[in-house]
């Protein structure tokens, strides 16, 4: 089969690598009918991922139910469906705890020490746990409808959750792409008052406004400063960081109240610095961490009842066999790229 | 009256100077019988308050109600008190929103751009906000059953309901002054399993094991290490900073497993670094600040019925007039000193 | 001064009375502008409150400052207030303790075993502990714009609240009077879905319309049947109930789903049955009570900034002396009457 | 092979019965060598559960693994098990929305509409979904050690936890049978002050007392009455209905302070009285519901510990033959009786 498969930085392609089968019999093959490339991606396609030579890329995806192994009940063949971006087995000591790390799951198209879960930007995929991560799509809905429900609008709803939003609380989001986005139309769902939306890039800024977040342009003030303006100094009671830099974050903790929460939900690859000499007066909270699923059926029902529209932030679909000029251009932000799908 | 001031960084002397009068109907006067030294006066101590000159220092103190102003009810003069380290006004636009900064609020013995409120190692001190902030001491107990629920053992009862502590929950604490023997107390009451208490002075450490912590000695081995030993290479759910250092912190941020939280009590004077690069992986929660004094009736009930006695941890009692000593001594560590007490 | 005062069930007149005066230095005297009927008020005006004869009724009024004590600092004479229905001193050992009961306190218009508070439904109004419960009315607000921050809207918005409503999730309220309505504004504040609004009265539920809520007529169909049948059999998440009556109570009961929340703000005069061989497999959390005033400077931004309007709730406004119609046609739900506004 | 099956009221007896097999990939076999009775399964022994008629008996239970399916991972035949009472699929739309009424799962033991799930006072067992609800037990820990996991301490954790219980907080507990016991045991470890015990059997109050609880017996005094005694007239903050009886849940509802929290996880075959009068004034929670499982690994790891001790509650151990005189003793609470282990 074809997928688009990592060689080394900045260096991807479509290659025709095997058909993956059935392991185990908790496991389903799903023939992808769209994957989204997500900016964690884009950490891996820079190298940030060691031993990821030969890696299937994408962790978001949905298709239709190709071959389902035997303890796997309540799903048909040719069934369509999306799939959690990540998974774990629920059984380990780890998993048993609730503790992250389960040498069981993964995320799809990622390596670790454990393990190599080949991703889902290819033609077929392996899903392993399949009944509890495979989610039926209802016939009235697109891919398009849910396939922000593998990932991004999980993490923009973790995002708001945590950040203990209150009825009209004003929320600072710092980022506009896809998953400041939608944790700006989550915080909306809280029942926030104001929502400020920081980015440097128009079009970014443009889709804020869309979804009703006032723009903070960073590349003409300075965010925190127009934050402390609008609300009597002392800044905002949630603040979000959904971009994954040592700049943003440090913004987001000039922009907090005392009293209140910064939720971090970019994935970092540098640290920063907690001024601890203003916080440890402020009484601060801050919630890192990956997104965790439990909001995704409420999401789901909001979606198929109409509640929820979120196919504003598709700027391209591309055939699979343009991947890697997909990557390219979502990495460099070109054409306006928001949200890049791609159709094997 | 006699009270200690604040001349110049490491220079304090017991010095004349007016006694205090009522001020407003709110307002009741004091006259102390027993003030305590806290780990925060060091830093006023060693100069690090702009503007201290001249204040008198101190915000930990119990005495005798000596005058009360006109809207006080339900005291009497003589009666014996312990008053709360901090004061709120519960009506500015700040207190209404329960935010900090309220501007007609404070600490005693600190000074700040809204104004001085000066403290209680002194002969007398003005009380604001008397009936909210003063406690009568029930007639069986002396002045050190109680002093420590002005400030330390309030702190720490907050830094280990910030913890959010579980029953049998490991617990780290990093510092075994006062604050930290108290978090380590307080964890207890909140069910925790094992508790860790790490440090570098022998006598501290001793402590600590006397209020059945496990002790770990940092200037023979390092912490985090052994936390991640001893609990599977996980590391702890709860640990709690007590100090106020930089190097302590990240110790701490070393200390937390993934889904844990780091609750930070320490009073800085210098920023850490925040290690983004493993917690925007590892769902951290940290929580900072000054201790809030809900829980304070709560502590005085057990105080009162004998289930809560902190007097372990007095090493000194002085008089007012060798105030300067008592300062010099507990800076140093010297002559293991732990909880100092000043008697004017 | 004039003022409305109970007599006997269903007999109170406006009558002469003496103007009240300090009392205290916390003390405020306001001359009365608007004043409301509460369904609570009904209750008194039943003969359900033993001692009542004599008492000048009302919880809900805003005005103008007449008179400070002087201990009541940030207010001036000629100043627009609206103040909370009921206070607690804050200081006696119940309130330390955060019970109800402080016998200091109280609700205006009721009398209690410790005291009687009089009411503002006169000309004139002593505000005990005034600068904790007064608020200032902004120079481009109505009393009718805060009016219902005195009492239904914090009751609504504690409804809500105690609910743990989360984003879609289906709502029903019992009674579609003041209270369930402010409670649907508040359940849609809080991110709910569909509510549903139950109530037996084409007008009420008119305005439930009007508020987004989808109407349910108990005179023609069975709620908790409907209710099942819009939540695939289930019940709802969450389900209020705001009428204080042994039959919605119970039919409360039957709307909720496994797992969800029953909140209750009606006042009560009759027990009610606990469904116990249902709720004992169905874990399902029940919240009552009367509402606390934390939310009140949350929802009082919200009016000021525009981003809450209230003021579709207003029927009828009268002036005082025509009091005793006023409770007469509220009670028997003549001329469509929502609330009655009395202007002294 | 032999099981304990229910034939009609009070009418149940040792049969032999086919041995059960593997059904799906997902099901294990247990031996079992420890079974336990639960107050639980007297209501099915005095005939309140319609369909009953041969079912087997008994949801807790300890063994070893006979045989596994092939989606089982990480059990080996002949490892030492205990499993969870009840079990739910994970999978279907009411787990996905963390509903109960699981029509995969169920409670061992018992028969609902969507079918029977036989249970383990018998020779073997058929254990769905073993590998979710089965656990290893340590070499160094005996049945005896765990088998109140499988309900009765995780019901006694969940009582308190729904208490909400803070540090030194009183608690009542109605019930001195195994789960009240039990639940005590989990108060103290939530930090609770004084506990209550209220109970009529001496032998009972005895057991409470060895708990560290403080007896009140209700054939001699009237509980309610007296908890007002012992808390300043106010009642206690936290209730815990451990019995599932009319009478003895209206006496929670007195015996709680206002703002305080009644967590019943009796099972209950007859309704009660809400006293709504009082609690629409009062500020009460109520949780009712049966446990769930997430502190399971918690109570574990103390156990395994040494931290948790629960063998002193077995009063008899009796072959599984004379399964129905061990129903007799233990529902007319002869011999003293408190729990009942019955060995294949």
């Amino acid at each position: 089969m074809k997928a688009l498969v990592y060689r080394a930085p900045e260096q991807i392609e479509v290659a025709e690598v095997p058909k993956p089968r059935i392991e185990k019999p908790t496991d389903a093959i799903v023939r992808v009918t769209t994957a989204a490339i997500c900016g964690s991606d884009l950490h891996i396609y820079h190298g940030a991922l060691f031993g990821a030579e030969g890696l299937i890329l994408g962790h978001e995806f949905a298709g239709v139910v190709e071959e389902i192994g035997s303890a796997v009940e309540g799903f048909t063949i040719g069934q369509r469906v999306f799939v959690e971006a990540g998974l774990r087995c629920l059984v380990c000591e780890a998993c048993k705890r609730q503790l992250p790390l389960c040498p069981n799951g993964g995320i799809f198209g990622t390596a670790t020490p454990w393990g190599t879960l080949q991703g889902g930007q290819a033609e077929f995929v392996r899903v392993p746990f399949a009944q509890r991560i495979m989610h039926p799509i209802a016939d009235h809905l697109a891919d398009e409808d849910v396939i922000l429900l593998t990932d991004n609008m999980v993490t923009g709803y973790c995002a708001a959750e945590w950040g203990n939003i209150q009825p009209g609380d004003t929320v600072v989001v710092y980022g506009c792409g896809v998953v400041g986005l939608c944790a700006q139309v989550a915080a909306r769902l809280f029942g926030a008052g104001r929502i400020f939306a920081v980015d440097r890039l128009p079009y970014r800024l443009e889709m804020a406004k869309k979804v009703g977040s006032i723009p903070i342009d960073a590349s003409s003030e300075d965010p925190p400063t127009r934050v402390r303006q609008e609300t009597g100094l002392f800044g905002a009671p949630v603040v979000i960081e959904a971009v994954g830099a040592r700049a943003t974050l440090e913004m987001a903790f000039q922009s907090v109240r005392p009293g209140g929460t910064v939720s971090v939900v970019g994935v970092f690859t540098e640290d920063a610095t907690l001024p601890m000499t203003m916080f440890s007066l402020f009484n601060v909270t801050i919630r890192t961490g990956l997104a965790t699923g439990q909001c995704l059926p409420r999401l789901l029902a909001m979606v198929e009842n109409g509640e929820l529209d979120l196919k504003f932030v598709f700027s391209h679909s591309l055939p699979l066999s343009e991947g890697a000029r997909a990557y390219r251009l979502f990495d460099k932000r070109e054409e306006e790229a928001l949200k890049v799908l791609l159709k094997p």
